[in-house]
Parts: structure tokens; C-alpha cells; sequence
């Protein structure tokens, strides 16, 4: 494949938020997209760079999301809980906003949550939890999704890919972060083998018949598989209940009641959870940061590797020499620039 | 196997707390143990239940915990962390100290940490899951345990078996709870299979030299795969670190180094996270507990099944018909009251 010169992380960041702008997205709204979007091409996390912005655009044109919403903070300073009505828009600026209000609650309180709902989403989540670990803090962020994985044991779509996220602080290198589908696969991966003509490996989903398939079209007209058999499956469901049901926000069956198709980035709400591990510890021995030094070590002293460590290698190579995009992804973001509103 | 006539649960429990307090536990820890193993065997969950109790004497008699702790409820009031320092007792009497004060901390904030430290822990999560869940309280419960599980990708024995456990409350139903081992299996299953000289099924562990075994001996000695690979895997890194390093206690590597051996109920920390879904619905359309109501419907009507059900339905025959034991069972109880404080 064709690449053009490599471009800085500033320039890509100005040229996909343009895109959005000129497609009718507020400059608030742009901007918080623009900032997920480019992080993960600088991690190399393609399934969530800018292979997106066409969905995103698709989403916004159908009138599915609200491009130029104001996300709002709710009050509510008595509790652990912090909310933001993300009004329609992407979660992305409302999580933003109740960034600030998190952080200073999980101080506070030790704990605290970040509820935001009716927002449309289509991100991955380690952004969001980088930006906690960020702040000391550990995070964990689960969120529905649409209605593509059978529970284990069942012959059909109930539960979303539901992604499971969490992370560590640490000091002086890129936090511990994982996250993950609670479907054997993410959707995406299916979709870019689909794009790519290539067969589902076995054991990641079933047809519309409940019978296991290899064939990506065939898979995303059934149903994917949750990881970890009956025990990813009841994480699978514990994320539906406590990130859609318990914040009063859609599950997956009912995004995709709501949407109609999963051809566009669903709406639906997201739980975040925030741990100030100072506050955890507190007049207990040992720093809990210098501690879990000592795990990871263990870890990496087994042989097994830490989660994240290819994002960040990408990252670093992202910082110094700039981002690689192909000829045809630099076609594509022309392309889409040009489109503007009307397309 | 030979089977005595039933008991009732009331008896069941007097004969299990008199061994406790003639092994020289005192009434408020024997209480609280003898309720969990009660639970379970009255749920026929038998690798938590008086099987047990000798563990749970070896433990004491080793002087590896305090049978006459008394647990004490630390000052915070102004945080959403409740911490009960188990003072070298069972997990579950601090539990049950802990219990009021996380529940009224969660309907306060929204959500509460239930933080227990330095207590001796061998018992299953979900009656702790089933005592906030009782409370019309969400919740998740995590612990560490002993090192003897490798983490995907390593050769040798360094994360626990670290369960994770998760209910959810419903009106007019026993709740949805799930609690399981990190590992592919549970340690007890295999010391359950190890006595009935059978074979461990192929990739549930390695020998010492990371290599594949499915002799439950050899498996004891090597190390236990987590489950869902690296996924499952990193969900039991992050029960490390939230409920070992992050409140201020020991990781399973560090508990094993404590311990000194297996052959005892393991030191360490708990947490638990209690939320209230009436606080996190709040303002929002529909009741939290009938929305979940729709959604174990359709699970169920993908053929899946809900998890505990099987408890639950033992439990019902039990409430009614009494607990069954063998008779091997009931001499061993007969014995074990017997040895007392001395044997």
C-alpha cells in the first residue's frame, strides 16, 4: 500500500477537525471527536482512528445525533455521582465536561462516579481512562453498545460488544490500561476482515440460526460470541445493568430499537468509575503507585506482557517521527473535507 | 455414598458453630463463619461448604489467624469508603460489621466502598453480594487470594484465583448475582478432583516448567490459566491492584510469600462496591429494577440461562426438605467437634 510523507500529530488533528466543522459539527463537539480520533491514529489503533470519521459523518447526516448540543453538568454536589446530559451530542465533550467534577469528587469522596447519558458514542475508552490516570486516579468504564452478541448459551443477538476498560496510574511511564470487547472480538475487527474478504475465525460467532460461521456478513447478520464463555457473558451483563439499566439509559437491544441499524454510532449512556488509590490506602503500609511497580514487574517477570505496550510504542514513534497514513486514507480525508454539510 | 436423613438448616448451623467455638473461635466470628458455610451447603454449593471447616480449623490451630478478633469499624465518616481492619479475623465477621455502614454510606453518596483489611478469607462472595443485594443495592466484590494462576502469556504461578462477583437486587426474586474464580476454574475444583483421582480437563494449567499438564497434582504445583486469555487476565490484574494494592493490602504473590503455604485460608483484603440504583436512575425514565426485569427476560428468551439458578433451586428444596448429607459427612462433623481446641 502507497504512503504519503508522514504528517505531525497537530496537522492531522487540524484536518480532521475540519472535516467535522465543515459537516455542521460545533467547534466544542469537533474538537473533543477530533481528540479521540487522532489519539488512536497515533496509537496506531486504527478500528478507532480515522477509519470512524465516515461513520461519525454518516450519523450526523441521518440526524441521529445532535452535532452542535451543549452537553450539560446536572447538579447534584452532595453525592459521589457526577452527571452530564450529553443531550444528544457525542459522549466525548460531555465527558470533557464532567471530567473536572469527577476528579475533584473521587478526592473528595475516595470514590465517585461519572454518569453520562443520552449521548452518542462510537469511541474507544482507554482516552477517557488515560485522562484519569492522568489526574492519579484509577478508573474503570463500561458502557452497552448494540445488540450483536448472544449471552452464552442462547442463538441470538441480545447484548452489545460492551466494552470493559480500566486503568492504573503510574509514575514516570504510560499508565496500566486495558480495554477490551466483552464479545470474543470487537466489531470492528469482524467489519475490517469483512472489508477485507477474509474469514471469521471459529468461535466468534453464529449465524441468524444460532450455528456457528466463518463468514464475516454472515456473522454480523447473527450474532457474535462474549469472551470467557458463561463468565464474559455475565460480565457482558453486568455492564447492561449498571451502565444502561442502573443510570436510567437504553441497553443494547434497546439502542438497537432506538438507531434501527447498527450503520450508525449508537447512542446510549456510559459509566465511568474513579478510585483515588491515596484515599484507598491511606494510613495503610506502602505507596500503592510504588507497589504496583512491584507487580508489574512480577508480571513482566513471568514472561507475560502488560496490556497497551504496542499503543504506546506507536505513540512514541507517533511523537517523534510524525503519523504514516496511506495515500488512500490521505485521499479519503480530502475527500470527506471537500464533502461538507451537503454530501 | 451412604446419605443420613436430612437435617434443617437450623441444625445444620447450631452443629457447624459449636466446632467453631470448641476449636476456641469466639461467638462472633463462629457466627459469621458458620453462616456462610451453612448458606452454601443449604444451596448445594458444596466446595464452600462444611468441606470447609477443616481448612478452616488447620488455619486456626497453625495460628495463621486470629479466631478471637475482634474487628473494628475505622473513623471517615466524610467519605464514601467504609474500612473495617478484620484485625487478623475472618473476612466475614468484619463483613458483617462493615454491612450497615456501606449500605447507609451508598444510599448517602450513591456509591460506597466497603474496604476490609487484614482479615483471613476462604468463604464464596455471593452471600456478601446477596447481603447488599438484600438492601436494594447493586454490587461488585473482588479479592485476591493466593499466587498460584500465571497470567496469559507468562510460564509460572504469580496472580490469584481472584474472584470477581456481581449482583443485582430484584423485587419478588432471588437477585441476579454472578461470583466466579479469574481462573478457568476454581483452585477447589481441582483439590476436588486431585481426591477423587481424576484428571483436570486440558487448559486449565501448566506444570512448573509452563508447560501443559491435566494431572491435578502437577497442576496444584505449576500454575492455573486465567480464563478468556488475556482478557480474563487482565480483569484478574485489576483485582490485584483495586483490592490488594489500592487499599493498602497484600497481592497474591505477597499472600503466598505470608502464608508460607496453600494449606491455609489465605490474609488479605476485600473490596466491595455497593451502588444505589435509585440514586443513579434519578430523573431518568422508567424504574431501574423493572428495566433489569425486561432484560433477564430476553436473556432468557435467547435460551440462555440466568446464573445461581441452580443454588436457588437447592436452596428452595433445602428450605423445605432439609439439608441431605452423607454420612461420611455427618461423621466427619461428628469428629471435628470432638478434636476440639487441643487435637
Amino acid at each position: 500500500m502507497n504512503t504519503s510523507s508522514p504528517i505531525t500529530i497537530d496537522v492531522l488533528q487540524a484536518r480532521v477537525q475540519a472535516i467535522f466543522c465543515a459537516a455542521g459539527i460545533s467547534t466544542v463537539q469537533a474538537a473533543a471527536l477530533t481528540r479521540v480520533i487522532v489519539a488512536a491514529e497515533r496509537d496506531a489503533c486504527k478500528s478507532h482512528g480515522i477509519y470512524r470519521i465516515e461513520g461519525i459523518l454518516r450519523t450526523v447526516k441521518a440526524g441521529k445525533v445532535n452535532p452542535v448540543a451543549n452537553p450539560v453538568l446536572l447538579p447534584g454536589a452532595d453525592q459521589a455521582i457526577v452527571r452530564v446530559d450529553a443531550k444528544a451530542g457525542f459522549a466525548n465533550a460531555a465527558f470533557e465536561l464532567g471530567l473536572p467534577a469527577v476528579v475533584a469528587r473521587a478526592h473528595q469522596f475516595g470514590l465517585a462516579a461519572l454518569v453520562i447519558n443520552d449521548c452518542c458514542h462510537f469511541s474507544a475508552l482507554w482516552p477517557d481512562v488515560e485522562a484519569l490516570t492522568d489526574q492519579g486516579l484509577a478508573a474503570m468504564i463500561l458502557c452497552p453498545s448494540y445488540a450483536t452478541v448472544t449471552p452464552s448459551g442462547g442463538d441470538k443477538a441480545l447484548l452489545g460488544t460492551n466494552p470493559f476498560a480500566f486503568g492504573w496510574p503510574r509514575r514516570g511511564a504510560e499508565p496500566f490500561v486495558f480495554d477490551f470487547a466483552t464479545s470474543v472480538a470487537a466489531r470492528g475487527e469482524i467489519e475490517l476482515l469483512r472489508r477485507a474478504g477474509k474469514p471469521v475465525p471459529e468461535g466468534w460467532a453464529i449465524d441468524a440460526d444460532g450455528l456457528p460461521t466463518t463468514d464475516p456478513e454472515t456473522a454480523l447478520g447473527g450474532a457474535m460470541l462474549p469472551f470467557g464463555g458463561h463468565k464474559g457473558s455475565a460480565i457482558s451483563i453486568m455492564i447492561e445493568l449498571l451502565a444502561g439499566v442502573m443510570i436510567g439509559d437504553m441497553t443494547s437491544p434497546e439502542v438497537l430499537d432506538f438507531m434501527g441499524s447498527t450503520a450508525f454510532a449508537p447512542i446510549h449512556g456510559v459509566l465511568i468509575l474513579a478510585f483515588d488509590p491515596s484515599r484507598f490506602a491511606k494510613d495503610r503500609p506502602g505507596n500503592p503507585l510504588d507497589r504496583a511497580e512491584l507487580l508489574f514487574d512480577a508480571i513482566l517477570g513471568t514472561g507475560a506482557r502488560l496490556p497497551s505496550q504496542r499503543r504506546y510504542l506507536a505513540r512514541q514513534k507517533s511523537q517523534v517521527a510524525g503519523i504514516q497514513l496511506t495515500e488512500a486514507e490521505v485521499q479519503s480525508l480530502d475527500r470527506m473535507l471537500a464533502q461538507g454539510p451537503d454530501a
